[in-house]
């Protein structure tokens, strides 16, 4: 047990409190210690003066805040408390200060089916390029016109992770991950109607995919497979 | 009300009956009429016994009878009453006698993704020659491997109707149909596990096919596939 | 693979390019060449001038564009860029100029059970017309009145294709295929309550439909019904 | 509150005990009663001999049991206990002895889709058959051949009430609840595949059945559906 | 087959047109009597004009109209219409005239289980009532609290057929059936949350109820209950 | 964090070992420190011998092993290596040795609705009384005959805690929590046909419940039920 | 059957009425009698008249009214009315007066996972206060940083029942079940997007916990997780 | 279009059929060269001599072949035609020869939470090592006994890539992945009953994992996560 105790402490440098309470929120300081990164603000269900207050927090001691899921009325008003942010509309992204990393190498594929897909794809694109990692976009190459994806050769071929992004059928990521021999991380959206059924059908043929490799996150999750790529890409610098 | 009732007695020739009450069946005899072709036996749940007895009422009637997904059991046991009669095994179909019908021009491309499909795929090929048709197979050629389906160029370019079976994520049929400009009819089949859901995913895949002039049948219904494939071609030559 | 690949390539005539990168879209100007039709636009999620820039190019390259799903806002926005456009607002669609297409043989019947279908039945008219197909509309004939439905004897009889549309039960495109010979593609939509589940009901009993040669599309899909039967039909004139 | 206690109290006769405890079971000896029918045993899961116990303490005491969904073996086990039993195989149904009640007026229609309804369609007609309560079964009669249907003129018109079998999609009750103005009680069956789920289709197009007057009762519970049937016809008599 | 063509025609008196076409809908004028009561308009997803011309050929016709699930804006905008109106506004029913037609005997109890599911309830007793028959309404009577259920000893007693109305767990009519020996007619409601999914869990409650004689209807369907109530009780007057 | 290492590890004595590996499996050692009760073997997908090694172990340290799920073959091999073991076959249940804990105070009344449900119920029984609490059993009490729950006045007046096991419609719980001012704990079963999905319309219904203080165990859990309420009524004692 | 109802008449003293009929509702004025706590107002679907009534007759009769899901609107309509009342924002309650009840002893620990779970945990620690029940509340302690969780070493170890909220994938339950030896009650909330599905990924998590002793109420059911830990509680006191 | 195709051509050298033809399958030999290794045989519906054949032609290719999900009368079948198989039991895999194949830096840490789910972590385990990835198993972890998980502070620390594995809830990688900085591939089981709808609570919990960087693949899918963890690590060597 004393490992398992000494192991977690090691990754707490001393001198950090281990978390901050807002009293609304315990704003987590160690996460990257333990996770590589610092927290990141979901937007919805906060107000613009809760997000404004962990924002603050977060720049204080780490330099750097992402705020994801905003919507413009919380983006105009968190904008005001901070000088140096961007607001990133499509993927619906704030971000406030820079992240002090060492860049990533080679770039990450973001490729996405249709142009309803673009608030997703852009949210995985600009967290990826967020956390030091060069991003190349690859949109609206649905599988229902394939000369669309076969274009993109290099970016298809050099790629080191590619994130495919696509709703109604999700058959994208299957297509892809049989052309490469590189990590695929499938995002399923919600763009569809009927039997889309909000993008359980893309979510299911994702997790069915004949393709080898193909991992898959929630449904509309960029962030989330955006992160898991930084992850796996970050392991060639360790 | 006169008008509909006539339209439906002209396809009934006065000197047929409507249908033959076998006591635990209504053999319908007027379906060749109203609907192209006479009745079909669905085997599951029946005994070799009521099999045999509706099959030879159809041969006395029809001289031919299709019986679908029956298994080696009962169509061993079917098969000792009928001396014309063939059993394609993997198709789980037995034909008894032959269809006086014209042949239909062209062929129906019949495409399956997996090995695991072969069954319902052969139910779709076998079903469409038994009335008439052409076939042209082309199997296990699943999007993970888009050049085993590229090769097949004269089967996808030159097919009047194409009959797309797959299980798993049900990728195949949006490939297809963003590849020709005919019909497509896909299959989904319950080839899978886990959140295959029995066939649900390929179902749903294929429901919200981004790919234009795409229809779907129930799972494993190559069979339904088929029949609407012969109903199709047959517009041709009328 | 060299087959496939000329197979692809003599289908995109050399002197037009693969497709237009609008930014935010690729619009595909080979689709005519692989599907038989240019591209549609799907309204939802797209700007006014979104949709505009896309019909502007489609217009200049084709002579005519197709937006679906269109909403009232959207049509009047939309329309001030365009001289000759059309609003067909029940069937929330806009047409651009008039697509130079052969007229295609015979009649597609519409079928619609119930008042609150007219949308999607009006979708599926207003499209196939658009594609020079001849439309027959038999509307609010639900199975629980079977007299106004069988009072319809030819739109019934002398339909080359039937594109029949519920909701609830869905039950229509069953007694359909009952009497007719010709391929019926089922339409489930959205209307109902409590356990209808949006369309769920319809879709299901359409996929279990007894009646031979019924095959599905989405809930609510009327423009991928239409689209299908035009392919189906203009078989006859290869 | 003592009203209600009167009000249950009256309906028990002093000189009756309110159950009989047979150790792995409690037999309700008031349900005729409170119901008008003595309990019913269901066969699944029960030993032959726990049927055996409890069927011969209701002969005791009411000179009838009725034993529902009873397999071959249980069946067989069962009766060399008993003199007076009937067993009815492909209602699944095994009655002992015969209820003491006058019989029915009139008769009510059991309707059943197709040959694979049979079982669910023979325990309503029996069922209802040892309720004292005339039965005519029209079997046989899905809605893809409706003039099977009409053929049964007599039978429609003249029915008190109507159980309509179905399984795959359910359709049969809606068609039939259009022409007539009786109850209609529907029964989806799990006659099907792939996405008939097991009953779920048809039960859903039976819930949302655009006919007036149709209630539904569980997938396969044909005793359901009869037993209501009785209730309903037997109002006529008091 | 004439058998059958006659039986339809007999029932639709010759000087009678089958329907009334009014280019958005077809109003069936032999309902009455195929069916025993005049067309019934469902207001949700029709305009108030469009309302309000099906009502007015009903009147022409039949003296009678009723309109169900109207709302507040839609009620307001008819009623300018036609002089002799009533609006039940929880009912959300609005009537027109009044049928001409003989009083049912007894009375039908409509229970339900909270105040929530009041709309449902009072759907189904303002129908009834319409049809001319009387109405016992036993509100507010939830499981949670049996002894209010049991204080309505004479609601309960001498009901000729029950609505039992419940939503979240839809436990009543399994009680309510369980007490009386009279038809139960169960309609769960969408009132709950969570688990409740809209009414599913209380439709799975009734669809498996331990009480015999339980059937049920589509959630939220006080109207279809009533009319099934009407039509069992009919039975009792011809 | 020093805080909540400390209070895990004040739990572990220092000279008992964390677990102890089998190979196949990790017996948890410190469960009793922890949670209170030693470990429970589930023995569904483990072979006899593996149960044997890990009852072996636990007898060895805690003089007692309760494995659960157990089927008859598996019963009958694991019995030859211990002397003193308990199989109770209806509960599935099989108990070497016995826990030595101070008995707890009054008792926890078992409900269950029907018959089929007593495997479930005894399960919960037989693993209350292994962990020293009394148990009053009060089965074949459902909903459709009220008086014979409240014919269990005492069983109900004088529980500490009411576990209620109930399948099909999951009603029973309701109509309890109504009854009483003590914790109720509702254990759906499996016991049901067609909609009941293998206990989920029991589930859905329990977890609807409109009684104050009911929570919910997975389907078929009597163990989880026992054991919940063998954590509160020691709670007492404390 | 004496015994039954004399058991439910000695819980209701003689000199109070069962039930106060308000005409659109039923105020059951036993319910502190057989469950010990007086009726909740359920605030949505009541208008603020009908709240302030109902809370106005258990204020005259119980001194004490506790109004749930109460939106700012309702609340700021129903506070005119009374003086003493406290509106409880976050947990949407507002509660009247104050329960003359003593003290529980302890205090219930309520852990929430992330700030969007607040207003459930809020819910439950506000109900479980105001039934006298002292709570200390541990709120965004969700897996994915145990060490926040840990860091609250006395709220976890000397908690007499702990109620844990939590959304997402609802693991939190399972993780603190490991680590104490007291009942957990688990509620599920709706906080998540895509798959999450409204909170049933968290709900079946929460049913499937590995913990022992976990029992679950609805999603988003904080009032039903304290109403039962305050049951649980209160056995101590007995 | 040029650049596509030649980026898939120089994937294939010259030299080598892009697949060969056994009639009932296509075996691919481009997949090393597309996707860095050769094709796998899944043997659920092949028979031993289908299997057999296939690996034959792998063998004599690729010197290597791997069947996964092998049952033991296929797996005893197969091996009887080669000489250098091994027969991995519990993970269910056939390996025959070896790939000559560098081995990858680090280890890929294989978690799982019980013993039930060793089948598929075993799958895992042998299909990495299989690709020349050294392994660490770290089983029988789950999170109800959090000090078990901890204890291996040197796997979770050092592997490059987590493979996760856990049925029920599948709560193990949210707490992993909370605890480390480097890639987690979480694979739900089907291990569990009731409400855990055969993995789909697991598949739940980890979809909505608040845990950062956590990708899923289908239930039970060992396979495909070691796979996936063997492309990434594959990123460091290149």
């Amino acid at each position: 047990m004393i490992g398992a105790i000494l192991f977690i402490m090691k990754k707490s440098p001393a001198t950090k409190p281990a978390y901050v309470d807002l009293g609304f929120a315990k704003v987590d300081l160690q996460r990257r210690h333990r996770q590589g990164h610092g927290e990141v603000i979901f937007a919805p269900g906060k107000t613009a003066a809760q997000i404004t207050a962990i924002a603050r927090e977060l720049i204080k001691r780490e330099g750097f805040a992402l705020v994801s899921r905003i919507d413009p009325a919380q983006a105009r008003a968190v904008r005001k408390s901070f000088r140096k942010s961007v607001w990133h509309e499509t993927a619906r992204i704030l971000t406030i200060g820079q992240q002090k990393i060492p860049p990533l190498p080679g770039f990450v594929a973001v490729l996405c089916a249709g142009t309803s897909d673009l608030p997703v794809a852009e949210e995985a694109a600009v967290t990826a390029e967020s956390f030091g990692q060069p991003v190349k976009r690859i949109y609206d190459v649905g599988v229902a016109g394939l000369h669309r994806l076969l274009a993109h050769e290099d970016g298809l071929r050099d790629a080191r992770v590619l994130i495919v992004v696509a709703g109604m059928e999700g058959a994208l990521p299957s297509v892809v991950a049989g052309l490469v021999d590189r990590p695929v991380i499938a995002v399923p959206t919600s763009v569809g109607y009927g039997a889309s059924f909000g993008g359980v059908a893309a979510l299911l043929g994702m997790l069915n995919s004949c393709g080898s490799g193909v991992t898959v996150v929630n449904i509309d999750n960029g962030f989330g497979a955006a992160f898991a790529a930084v992850q796996i890409n970050r392991l060639s610098i360790k």
